[in-house]
This record gives structure tokens, C-alpha cells and sequence, in this order.
């Protein structure tokens, strides 16, 4: 009686809808949970397979005539569901080990992306037509050659452990996310590119533009992250609450990644970046209390999204309306798919190995290097397709979710095939070959599995895992480090770099903008409190 | 570049409208921290003439055209707004205060709102045709009453301190639930009585009905909260993850408010009491870092909801397509507002001042009574309208938000003089009346503004305080409490109920549910993992 009179039957058939969304993340979650020893499985793939099944029972409880209860948006997918998840990226990356890897994962995430999008482009204009495919323009194989250079390293992200392998976790990390960057800004340019009159000329000025947008997408990032720890620093909220704190630090996150939006830049990388900088500066300035929260709210946050795009690719793909056009074709539906899967191992193939190869080169001695084995981990890591595919699928193939054109059909059905397989097929394979590609992992991970977490997740844990690879606070050591950087700086240069900044960060950044061991005690301030309250406990 | 040509125009709009948005939840937290001991303003006060400022600035800039970025909608309202801040609310109160008043606040929120309704109803009928506004039926004159009995406590909770004054947080507190509960079900109750057949059968089966969605709202509630701390108990999620811990909670606690509405219950009760359970049970079964993580997340996304909520009304009063309608009798819509308020005035001092009366006699002595200047403080406290009439009014007098009939377009405009009156001049009288009438108060207050953050808000202190309420370990004191049962069940009956729950809940439901002091320690389970983490730290 309460709110039904109140909605309309609209209304009263959303919430239906969101109550057995809530029940399908809930049962992914102790799922996943229960299956968390299992050597196959992974949280993706059980949302995966549940949201698949939910499908199968919604089909057959509406005689075949529906199959979703949401239809898929872009819009809830780019506003609300990815800017948690790349924010939580780079919250709790580890950033001293991404920066000293800065320019391997540029090139993987930017130069690979781009090497991968021409190959799949090419694969597809002279392959699509030997298959008997008509209908698609040169704009439209541009268009898949973006779509599916958009890797989902989720999986593989899920199996590795920052701990073990940080050199590899840092690479296939870092490049997941400027992949999704290059791939969107990438997709976006082709949508407005002349393709009618294409001289050296655009194609400079199409280069520039992309430049341009990586770098003003960083800085606002920077920038947004920056005033974040400002101003909590300058105004102390810890004095007033905790609460004021956490809400400021998610605002001004979500303010980042929206602000781009609205300026047109790559929301993506400028979120990511704002996760950087909140993590180095602005984490530092709040209570004790904010730190523990705001870890793991924004861990909950990129989680939940995580699960919720999964059950949403399952459930979509059996969407009914798309089947019913391409089934007219279902052997060529599967042809196209499997020859876009070939395509994509081929084309990652072509830019992981001989840029390994690049970076190797470039590595003075002493460094880690990528060995062959890693390398075909960070091949195989990139194999996944999902939830950016679609989105980027559906934009260019269909009009509000729907389509009537066969080929456009096929190329829908053919990406939920692409994304079903791969994070199925691959997905499954993935725990097995990263053991087999990486033993020595295997024996830690097994003995770690009955003492503690997988990934750092308990108190205090996160609080000084986050912190072990910043070196002593800085008073102390800046002495101790000096009689030796003329040395560091004539064999290692990019240690030497990495020194110049900490220098820079110590005596100009932190002290504007706090950070760790730079808010000074006074009363009233955050880190008294947080001393205060160290003693409570 | 990126998602603009993603987007159709429409979509760039929200975008927009987001980025303002966001900005304005920023700004509201600033100020509203800088006005922290500012003697006349609060968070709501504030939020609201920030909203109002935006308004006229949006309508100065679009020449009069529009005054809102978006849409008032009842379901962002009941759907995503109202949820967490009620959650928050049963899952932050201290649970033996509130069930030591009980039966005083069922009086209060469930009977004093059922007299508020009757005597605005009766009032408006009366008094409204002597100012000449005709076109309302007897069913709109039903609905006003119930709009108007609907309080927003949120202020008066801002100025008054759980520790100094429990008692009456308690009773202002637990009444803004249950009236926000009794003033809905009102509402819709209304909606779906057959008035032209009205006899004492219909009646009685209304009330019937009413009785029957308290109960079956509450044990929903209940339910739902003993199943997330079995789930957690049972499978230790700790072990692996905080995030599944603190995810399943959020899920549970937002699946019980669906579930309800899904049922046709009041949503509202099923949350409140949901929060309640899940803070003595599902709370204690959880890592230590799940429990702060929790604790302050809960807190932060009602004190977001509530902000944005004033920021939203704000920005609707000055929509101007209502005003244009109203404005053809401007001195109707102030007479009417005007006497509203005087009628909502009465109404709530007629019940009051009898009910804190009659809860006063029965209650035996040695236990606080309500004393006079209390009275008066509750009185006060109930004098807010807010943003649940406002949405009931729209629900109501508009269509998908809009109007055109002048009747309608005047209760509109009324609703919103009222709220923002009531908001605006009776808020910030609030804190001077509350300080006035409770004088010791005061004192305290001024002290603890430099050493403490006002509401227990920085680490461990939310666990100290949550529990402090609660007898020492159950094993310990149960040989020791013995000895004295049986004089207490003499003289002090409420106790002696109060002892056997402990008694129960030690022996039946702390077992099976979990809760302080009842998780065996075992390898690898939560309680183990914070102990550990404990030693860490």
C-alpha cells in the first residue's frame, strides 16, 4: 500500500527490477566468496555465469519475449559505474613502483592500444568481406578496431598478487587503465574524423589532439587531487567529523572524473590520476578513522561496480531482439566472432612482445627485465574483452539500445560472443596458466591462502602496505641519503629522478599540501587526533 | 572530445547538471564546517540557502526561464535519498535508550501524528473556505493533514548531544521515524479510501490495516538484519575480504527498504529497525576495519543524502512555472501558508503536551520524567516541515511535477512557504530555544567545543560509545546480576523485561547471530583477524 499507489506501474516495475538486482549481487558475492579457493573460477566469471542464467529464467518466465530486467546504458555504465572503479585504481596502486615503470606502461597502454587498433582495423576490411559480411563503411571497421582494442584486465588483475609480482601486476595494471583511455579517446576521434578527406595534415592534427587530451586529462587529475588535500588540510575537517571528510574526498573525486567530462577530456585518466595524488597527499591529512574508511569504502565502491557490470553483460547478452536479426545469420555471426578473436591474439601479440623487447633494451643493468614468461602473461592478461567493448558497441551499432539493420545486429550479437568467450574461456584459463607461467607464485599463494587474506584487507594492513615503499620520513633520511646521489645519479638516472622529486615533493608539496609526516600537530588538527586516539585504542 | 559526441544534447545537460551539483554538495560541507560554531546557522539552514542563492542565479541567467537543474522526482527521493539517512539513523541510535522509551515513542510518533492529522485536516476544512480558496475535495483536505503532520527533526538532532540530554534525543529522534513512517502510510492510506462509503466497518478495518503494516514492517526489518549477521557468521567473510563484508551489509540493509516497498510496507520502519539489528548483531561479526569502515561510510552517505536534500528543496522553491499560477493570488497562497503553520503549531502542541502527561504518570518513580522545558523543546523540534511533505505534496497536487490547476498550483506553493518558513526561521531559532530551555546543557557544550568534534565522530570513540550502553561481558555479570532479579522484578517491571531479553539474547540469539562478545575465536575467523590486527596496531 505504502509507495505502490505512489509509483506508477513503471515505477513499481523498477523496483522490482532493483530488488532482484540486489539479490543477484548479493548472491555473487557469497558465491564468489565460497569460490574463492577454487582454482577455475573468479569473481567475474560467476557474475558472469549468474547474470547468464538470470537471463536464461527471465526468457523463459516471459515466453521468450524479454530477457533483461535493465536495458543496457552507456550513460549508467561511463557516469556511475566506471569512475569508481578507475578511482579505486589509483587509490591503491602502488605508486612508486608505477611511476618507475611510467613509460613501459604508456607505451603498452598508448603505442600497443594504437598497434592493436590498426591490426584488428586492417584484419577486419580484408577478412569481413572473404566471410560474405557486407554493409559495413570505413568508419564503422575504424569503429571495431577501437571497440576491441578495449582490454578488461579485471580477471587477471584478480589472480595476480601485488606482493609477488609487483613489477608484473604494475604493467598489466597501468595498462589496463591507459588501454580503456586510449581505446574511448581513441574511439570518440574516429566518430568525428573526415574520413572523406584524409591527408597528413588531419591525421598530425588527429595526433595532436590525442596528445593534448592525455595531458590536460593528467593535470586536471593532478589539480583535482591537489585542492582535495588543500583544502582538508587547511580547514581540518577531522576537527569537526570524519564524515565531512570521506564526503569531501568522494565529491571531489567524482567532481574530477565529471569535470573532464564536461571539458571533453578523458574522465578516465583524469580520475585515475586524482586517486594518485588524493592517496599521496589528501589521505594523509585525515583522521585515522577517515583513512580506515575511505580504503575500504572506495575498495566496497569499485567492487560492487565491478560485480554489477558482470551480472549486466550477462543478462544482457541474452537479449532477444538482437538474436532474433542476427539468427538469420548464425553461422556468420560465429564466423565474424571467432575471426575478431583471432584478430585480437594476433594483434596484441604484435605489440607485447617486440615492445617488451623495446623496453628490455632500454633497462640499464640490475633493473628487472620482462622475461618471456611474464611476457606472455601480459599477452594473455589482455585477452579479456568486456563491459568498455560493449558500451562502445552499442553506441556505434545502435540507436538507444535498439537496432533493426542485419549488420548492425551482427555486429552486436558478434561482441556479446567476443565478451562471453573470452571472459569465460580466457577467464577460466587464466588462474592455471598464470600458475604455470609463474610457479614460485604458486607456492607462496598456498601458503598464504589459510593465515591471511589474499589481498591486504584487514586494519592497519592496507595503512602500512600503502606506505612500506615510501621511504623513512623524510627529516631523517634526506641526510643520510645525500653523500651518495652523485653516484646514484651518474649509474641509475631514473633513481636520481626519483630522489629530485622527493626533494621537491619534501620541501615544496608536502608542506602545502600535507602528506605523510607533514601535517603539523596542533590542536584541534587531524593528526593529533589521530595520535590522541592511537593511545585510546 | 570523449563521451560528448557519446552523449545526445540531453544527456550533455545532466552532465552539467551533475558538475553543478557537486559542487554545490562541496560547497554546503565547506561552509556549513566553517559555520560550525556559529550560534544561528546549521548544515540544513545552510544547504538551503545555498540551494535558494543557485536558484535565483539559474533563473537570473536563463532570464527567468528556469529555476532547477533538475526535476524534483519522488523516487530519487524514496528510492536512493531517504534509504541511507533512516539506515544510518537505527544503526547509529543507542539501542537501550530507545527501547526504554518504546512505548512513549510509538505514543508520540504513531498516536501524536494521528492528532496532528486530525486537527490540520479539521483545520484546513474550516478555515480554509473563510479565505476564499475553493476547488479542494475531501480527500485533498485528508491529504493536507497527513502532508503536514509529516516533521523533519533533522535540525533540532543537530543541536541536541546524545550523551548530555538522552533522554529527549531519544524522544525527538525515535519519534522523527516513526512519525515519517506513520505520516506515509498515512498518506497512502488516504489515497486508496473510499470516501463516499465511510462507516465504522471501513474505519476499523483501516486502522486494522495500519496496525498490521507496523508489524509486519518491523519484523521485515528484523528478519532482514538477522539474516545479514547469520550470512557473515556462518561464512566468515572476513577471512577473505572487508569489502564483501561491508558490501553484503550495504546490500542487505538497501534489499530489506526494496523488499518492503516491493511488499507494500513502509519501507521506512523496515530500514530503521534493519539498522538496529545489524548494529547489535551483523555489526560484532565483522572485521575491525570493516565495523570503522561501516560505521563512518553509513554516516557519510546520510549526511550526503540530507544535504543534498536541502540543496534540492531550496533550488525548487523557486521554480517558477508553479509561481506563475500562484502568483495570480499572491495574498491567498500567504494567508494559507500562514495558516498552516499556526494550525501545524496547535496541532502539535494538542498532543504533546497530554501525551509527555500521560507517559509522565505512568511511569514509576526513580525512572526521568519529561520535564516542562523538555516539553517544550519536543514541541519545538516537530515545528520543521521538510522534504517528505514536500514530496507527498507533489505527489499528490502535480503530475510528473507539473500543474496547471490554480488549487493545486497554490497548495504547492504553500507546501514550499511553509518548509522553507519553518526550515529557514524556526531552524535557526532552534539552537538559542533548545540552549535557552535547557541552560546546563550549554555549559558542557561550550567546553567540549575545542577538545571533542561534537558528535562522537574520530576513532574507536563510536565503538566505545555504541557499546558503553551495553552491561559488561554477559558471562561475567549474569552469576552477578542473579541474586537482585527478583527485586527487580518487583519494583521495576521495564527492567526486569530488559533482563530477560539479555537473558534470551545470550542464550538463544547471540549463538546463532553472533553479536559483542559471542564470535568463538577461531583460526582465521573475523574476531581472530582483529584481535591480530589489534596487536598490530
Amino acid at each position: 500500500m505504502t509507495l505502490e499507489s505512489v509509483f506508477s506501474a513503471s515505477d513499481y516495475q523498477s523496483i522490482v527490477s532493483i530488488n532482484i538486482f540486489i539479490v543477484l549481487l548479493s548472491a555473487c558475492i557469497v558465491i564468489g566468496h565460497l569460490l574463492e579457493e577454487n582454482r577455475w573460477m573468479n569473481e567475474s566469471v560467476t557474475a558472469l555465469v549468474i547474470g547468464l542464467c538470470t537471463g536464461g529464467v527471465i526468457l523463459l518466465t516471459t515466453q521468450g519475449k524479454n530477457s533483461k530486467i535493465l536495458v543496457f546504458s552507456e550513460d549508467l555504465f561511463f557516469i556511475y559505474l566506471l569512475p569508481p572503479i578507475i578511482f579505486n585504481a589509483g587509490f591503491q596502486v602502488k605508486k612508486k613502483q608505477f611511476f618507475r615503470n611510467f613509460m613501459t606502461i604508456v607505451l603498452f597502454g598508448a603505442v600497443g592500444t594504437l598497434i592493436s587498433f590498426v591490426i584488428i582495423s586492417l584484419g577486419a576490411i580484408s577478412l569481413f568481406q572473404r566471410l560474405g559480411f557486407e554493409g559495413l563503411e570505413l568508419g564503422d571497421f575504424l569503429a571495431i578496431g577501437a571497440i576491441f582494442s578495449a582490454t578488461d584486465s579485471v580477471c587477471t588483475l584478480q589472480v595476480l598478487n601485488q606482493d609477488e609480482t609487483p613489477l608484473l601486476y604494475s604493467l598489466v595494471f597501468g595498462e589496463g587503465v591507459v588501454n580503456d583511455a586510449t581505446s574511448v579517446v581513441l574511439f570518440n576521434a574516429i566518430q568525428t574524423l573526415d574520413l572523406e578527406h584524409l591527408d597528413s595534415m588531419i591525421i598530425l592534427k588527429f595526433i595532436g589532439n590525442f596528445l593534448y587530451l592525455f595531458a590536460s586529462s593528467t593535470l586536471l587529475g593532478l589539480f583535482a587531487g591537489l585542492l582535495s588535500a588543500y583544502i582538508i588540510k587547511k580547514l581540518y575537517f577531522g576537527r569537526h567529523s570524519t564524515d565531512r571528510e570521506v564526503a569531501i574526498m568522494i565529491l571531489m573525486a567524482y567532481l574530477s572524473y565529471m569535470l573532464a567530462e564536461l571539458l571533453d577530456l578523458s574522465g578516465i585518466l583524469t580520475v585515475f590520476f586524482c586517486g594518485i595524488v588524493m592517496s599521496h597527499y589528501t589521505w594523509h591529512n585525515v583522521t585515522e578513522s577517515s583513512r580506515i574508511t575511505t580504503k575500504h569504502a572506495f575498495a566496497t565502491m569499485s567492487f560492487i561496480a565491478e560485480i554489477f557490470i558482470f551480472l549486466y553483460v550477462g543478462m544482457d547478452a541474452l537479449d532477444i531482439e538482437k538474436w532474433r536479426i542476427a539468427s538469420q545469420s548464425p553461422v556468420k555471426a560465429v564466423s565474424i566472432s571467432s575471426t575478431i578473436i583471432g584478430l585480437l591474439m594476433v594483434g596484441r601479440a604484435a605489440f607485447v612482445f617486440p615492445l617488451s623487447y623495446l623496453s628490455n633494451l632500454s633497462k640499464k643493468a640490475g633493473r628487472p627485465k620482462i622475461t618471456f614468461r611474464e611476457q606472455v602473461t601480459i599477452w594473455w592478461a589482455g585477452l579479456m574483452r568486456g563491459a568498455v567493448s560493449i558500451a562502445l558497441a552499442y553506441n556505434k551499432f545502435t540507436i538507444w539500445g535498439h537496432t533493426q539493420l542485419p549488420s548492425n545486429a551482427i555486429m552486436i550479437t558478434s561482441t556479446i560472443i567476443v565478451v562471453l568467450f573470452s571472459t569465460l574461456v580466457f577467464g577460466i584459463l587464466t588462474k592455471p596458466i598464470v600458475r604455470l607461467m609463474l610457479p614460485k607464485r604458486h607456492l607462496t599463494r598456498e601458503v598464504s591462502i589459510n593465515s591471511d587474506p589474499p589481498s591486504p584487507k584487514s586494519i592497519f594492513t592496507p595503512l602500512l602496505n600503502n606506505d612500506q615503499e615510501v621511504e623513512p620520513v623524510p627529516d631523517t633520511n634526506q641526510n643520510m641519503l645525500r653523500p651518495s646521489s652523485l653516484c646514484m645519479f651518474l649509474t641509475i638516472p631514473t633513481r636520481s629522478v626519483h630522489h629530485y622529486w622527493r626533494k621537491f615533493d619534501d620541501a615544496f608539496m608536502r608542506p602545502v599540501f600535507g602528506g605523510r609526516g607533514f601535517m603539523p600537530i596542533v590542536p584541534g588538527s587531524p593528526t593529533e587526533r589521530s595520535v590522541h586516539d592511537g593511545e585510546l585504542a
